[in-house]
């Protein structure tokens, strides 16, 4: 364990004396825990495990705080992971990560608050919030492709999704993805490789996080650009109007989550304009994952859908090119619209994607997931399943609310639900549930007869 | 007259949907007219006059629009005075003082209101205005010297004031003054070739104004920082917070408004301890300047007033080395009481010289000039007496209430009414008030004779 | 094949008229031929060969030419190694290699014969060389790490020396090497993702060549200095020059060479005041490989020289740690010494270490390989031995002298032919000899039984 | 007088052993000499005076010495000109002006006896001494503006040549000059202005300077590129092959030889498709000095010569418009020839004008001032007429020559005479020739009445 004091690079330590004061140990602020517990899960990058609840239970005695100093803040941390360390000194990338924790923990202190006083949009709050983490940059075309992909992944997957990001960083290209390991952390990897080829000294690996799942998925140190969203609906939408392209690599119920919303957002009919390619891919011994994946969105919101995106099996370089020659088709797209290149404002997402979902036992039981609403709705409330799932596996908050109440219960169309049974028992078999350990089910599924 | 779409350089052009909405030509809201005034200001510099009324009148037909385009906002200006372009091209410099309004209007928007209703501290809000603009620096030294005095002043003291900037900036000291032209351009300039010899390659000539005098006060092309703050007060306090030492070159009633600010707060008790090294300095022929000014203020607000500054006659390199000498206790004083090098929290300033002051007929009549009163309240309204003949004398709203209902009445103690009257007297003879023209006062002064 | 222009970034890319003229098609000079095939190497990067020859032979119709543009120098190239570019563009880490050919080359041109005319001695023409190449950086702390070790390594071997690359570079050390792939590739990635993760942004990749070698020995893509050293000896001086301390990885023939070439360097009675670290290391696997060295060390060139380096196996922290407080000891010999930190003017190298040598049949044959003589000299012929034997095996020249008179005969000391034989016999059973076929030995060891 | 130890910034401080060793106390060479004298003009900035025989003599006490350090090379400076520190440490500029100094005696040093022995041509020599100083800047567009001019002219004439480099400035052209006072400082004082209101941020005031003028024309701080061409000759070639435009203001024997060195140039018939725009230029009070001058060429070298240049009088903002248009036509006529932008290879200089001449009274008295020769070689020789005259009024071995010898003798045909004696006694009665004192003619006119 590590005791140190640490000072910032850049600008991101000038906060007042009042912002200091809510993170301050003195302060019993909810921010103050927010900021220690996504302080642990920043130090704690690299460490094999995605089981948020144990972390924070075996680091009780970390402590983190601010303190002022005639050259701005500084960090004091007590008890923090040594892995962050090298020499007794932060390795500095982490060391980057810790101040955006505290940049946008003090920003969602400030502001979001504010906001909801003001009846602001939350398309606008997401927008402000990238804006503060000076993640849109008004000057570059369009080149940031989202990767999206499970952190449980296997050494094959895995090389291949470090082979895309080689690929796709030879072509100039920019990451972003979840910011945890496996199809989070490879896609980065690969492209640091290759814009190291190519000499670019400005490369852009943005991890998008928020306060829930940060401890599950510790940021790996290849992201240069860390942003916690306040939560899981504005970290998706952060992605879909940061980013110009969106690849998918093999996944579990996260991914599924954000296959549902993309393919749900996509689907509404003012979005018909809108190009934004999405690209399901992986190596040839994942074929299968992709049949199932793709007959399970057949299944449930249907053909129009499974149009939306395009499936390529074992192909860095095709899955290279094919975005390459996107992005030229997404510059002529926002410059036809007159959109910013660098915020998608043409996207229009509804409602029941923006909304937070709390998944609690009652709001999972509650979920419509029945045959007699647009495919849209019906892919919001699976987005909501799986998100739930999510929480029930790794969040520290689902852990705990599985452990008192048992597992969630969902309920529907029987063909629906025979279909989500499929796919989340492939999950289970394919071990991309949970990184250790045998998996138990933190959810039910009801009804699958048929009456 | 000249018409040109505008393209930023930098980071000040990102902004959202609804922040633009409220700035383009559909909208009437008052931070439109707010953007356009001061744009018009911007744009004028190097017009040789301090008459915003006229300056206003006289560009009537001048319109500025923000347009959003796809590598961010651009402006489109019409009817834009000439000299603010060479060869059909904006001067880079003005581009980046219209886009330093169009940041801080479009902040004061979102931002102020919000305040307000939280119930934020002032001095609170001049930090995060002060930080929007990206004016505090963590990193560097105290070095930064605030220069106060007249716009309307001669060649002589013009070029005194240049030779002061010249072995300030040899020093490696930075310049901040109100932006205008005359003792708030000379330090600017001189400073600007001391830095050029110095190989300084981020000098800081920081401009303070605020939407009232700006019309009056165009800012000098020399300024590379330009700051809008919300009002007059706020302008005076991020002076005194920014800055690490201050020089008073001669000048009319804004700089007698300024010195009254200062020594008001620093006759504060709480403030003893704090270090902001005060020079009263000018070439030799206006040593009678100085010596009527240290008159007025013993006759007012006392002999403990006069111990807080020092006066220097016609001695440059003696002003230049001691400022940076006491920047030196400055750095140790900051250090000392761990306050940050970039802003000043230490300071204690009392609500009278932070409350808005609006200089209407009725309360310019009401303020209390009379000795029953600690020194520090009698500099406070004192302060404000000043405020108002300065609006009064250039500020469109001043000139316009002037003429509508006459001067200002102002009464107190005949001893205090008579020094008041000899310093203003004496502004008049030096031809201090105004720039050009036969100057007839906006004030009478009441009660000088001893009843 | 691609055919393109190429156009420079940075500074590489003002000639001269007669500089340019030189390196045209329409010259016939030794220049113009050097420069092609130190191009065509460059630009096979990734070619899994290490058979200069056969790469040569392979692209008769390869062409390269400068061109004078208005803007600088510009490269033609025809019927390139299309694995060099992306969508037809070269990757930029190729180009500027290209680059670094054409400066060195026209530097060579330029220099060398000039040097060797006003009789400069070698130590300066090496500082030239590399100041030239802006390789010297005055500001910096003793930080650069040369690795050694064999291009034709395993996948273990080669792992391990990437492991101990990231070590390095978690330490903010760079990195130099030969350039070529095996362990001259694997510290530099490793290091790469170290400095990512410290956000180093102006990290170094040294790599040393020499027109004999590069063809067989194409400079990887993480280089991102490349400099062309005269020949063999300039080159291993300019590693021992320039670098702060030395691990030595698993290697064949040309890891030997490098070994004898410092060992016998270090003997010299003036260099025992100077401090460079030497260490040799490999995973637990290699251990074998390094006792047989250390023997062989032992019995040729005696237990002195065992004394100059430290062996650690597997244990990548221990060397990385080991080099960093090394570096801290090099700091202050440089500043006890007075020497640059960027350039160890205090080593002294004798004249056997400095002369080219050419590994003819005759000159081979003619190596003294006897125990009557001092052990650095006894150092330089082995060295040269092993420098004959890589030049049979890979370079151009020598596997064609080789196929035209057969393999070189070496002769000496029972004792010592013995010792080599079994060394080199487990270079080839290891197969640290060639990448790939069947090794036949180019040389015969004589007289290894006692008369 | 100040002793200290200077440390360089930048990248000019890597010398070799033997590179600091000819410079070093214990050394006699001519070189240790050049470098002393040069460092000390370059300290004396900003003191009054052309007489760099007084200025030696002044300051027999200073000295120099190149220290090496284990971060580079350091100067220790014993007994040198105060006014070049502020609070003991050395003004950045001067400084930088400095090691300009040390890099070009170190090149010349070693470079120019090669290049003689290798017999490079003078033209090369030139390009190779500015690609050493980095002047050479491969990705520029043309903008190079060149003024000439005197360094002993009026307040009004000063100020006219700062407009003018102001509003050369704001068109983002750069300034080129002999990096004295007067005309040589004025334009680079204006743009300098200009350049900070266009927010550029790598202007460049490139003094072009050589050993036998630096002590009679000490580099002005504003000068960013200091050179020191070997000689005269070199340096008037510098002039004309970095610059694009050339702008000449009224001076006095220097001018005029650079007027009749352009001129001479321009008249060679390969340099009819060459485009060098040529405007002479002062206030309306110097009107008549051009009228004078440009009798003068039309009395001399003919009509021809008169169709090479433009006279503005008194329009700044013409000379700038018609420099900018200019370097639109520069920039199309170096693309059409595929001549480089940097280097104006295109250019044929003469030998007559690329040759070193000797001041001696022999060589002077031995010019051909004759009408029977074609324009360009009687050019040649009035150029060095005025040459040697510079040489006797201010070069510290010219005055020592007329000390000892007397007056140079020229000869000539009676109205050639008759013209220069008027052009250089208007020289006199106007006080071009020297800054201070009487003048006393270095020469003497013969044969000016006809036969």
């Amino acid at each position: 364990m590590v005791n140190a004091i640490i000072t910032p690079h850049g600008h991101l330590d000038v906060l007042s004396k009042s912002e200091i004061a809510v993170l301050q140990r003195s302060s019993n602020s909810a921010y103050r825990t927010l900021f220690r517990n996504c302080a642990l899960a920043v130090l704690s990058t690299g460490v094999n495990s995605d089981d948020g609840h144990a972390l924070l239970a075996a680091h009780a005695d970390f402590d983190i705080e601010v303190i002022s100093a005639p050259r701005g803040v500084k960090l004091k941390v007590t008890n923090a992971p040594e892995n962050a360390f090298v020499g007794g000194n932060i390795i500095a990338g982490i060391r980057n990560h810790l101040f955006a924790v505290l940049r946008d923990i003090v920003f969602l202190q400030d502001q979001v608050e504010m906001w909801e006083q003001r009846d602001e949009s939350i398309t606008d709050m997401v927008f402000k919030t990238l804006r503060h983490a000076r993640a849109l940059k008004p000057r570059k075309r369009p080149n940031l492709i989202v990767c999206w992909g499970g952190h449980s992944i296997d050494k094959l997957e895995y090389d291949y999704t470090k082979e895309v990001g080689y690929r796709l960083g030879l072509r100039e290209l920019d990451i972003c993805t979840g910011c945890g390991i496996g199809a989070m952390k490879g896609p980065m990897k690969g492209a640091a490789i290759a814009h190291a080829k190519q000499r670019i000294t400005d490369p852009r690996y943005i991890g998008i996080t928020e306060p829930g799942i940060i401890a599950s998925e510790a940021p790996n140190a290849v992201v240069n650009e860390l942003i916690i969203m306040p939560d899981i609906e504005k970290r998706l939408e952060a992605f879909v109007r940061l980013g110009h392209g969106i690849v998918v690599f093999p996944g579990g119920a996260g991914t599924a989550e954000e296959i549902l919303y993309i393919l749900g957002v996509l689907l509404h009919e003012d979005n018909r304009n809108v190009n934004l390619p999405l690209i399901f891919t992986g190596p040839a011994e994942s074929a299968a994952y992709f049949e199932q994946l793709d007959e399970f969105i057949g299944k449930t919101i249907g053909e129009e859908a499974q149009s939306l995106y395009k499936i390529i099996i074992d192909d860095p370089i095709e899955v290279a090119n094919s975005m390459a020659s996107a992005m030229r088709k997404v510059y002529k797209n926002r410059r036809k619209l007159d959109d910013a290149f660098f915020y998608n404002w043409s996207l229009t997402i509804d409602e029941p994607f923006q909304q937070e979902f709390d998944p609690t036992h009652a709001n999972m039981a509650a979920l419509d997931l029945n045959r007699n609403q647009p495919a849209a709705r019906l892919a919001a409330d699976l987005r909501r399943a799986f998100s739930g799932i999510v929480a029930g596996n790794v969040k520290p908050y689902g852990i705990e609310a599985i452990q008192q109440h048992g597992p969630y219960s969902l309920n529907g169309d029987p063909s629906i639900m025979r279909a989500l049974d499929a796919l989340l028992d492939s999950f289970v078999q394919q071990k991309r549930m949970k990184l250790s350990g045998d998996y138990t089910p933190c959810y039910v599924l009801k009804n699958q007869v048929a009456a």
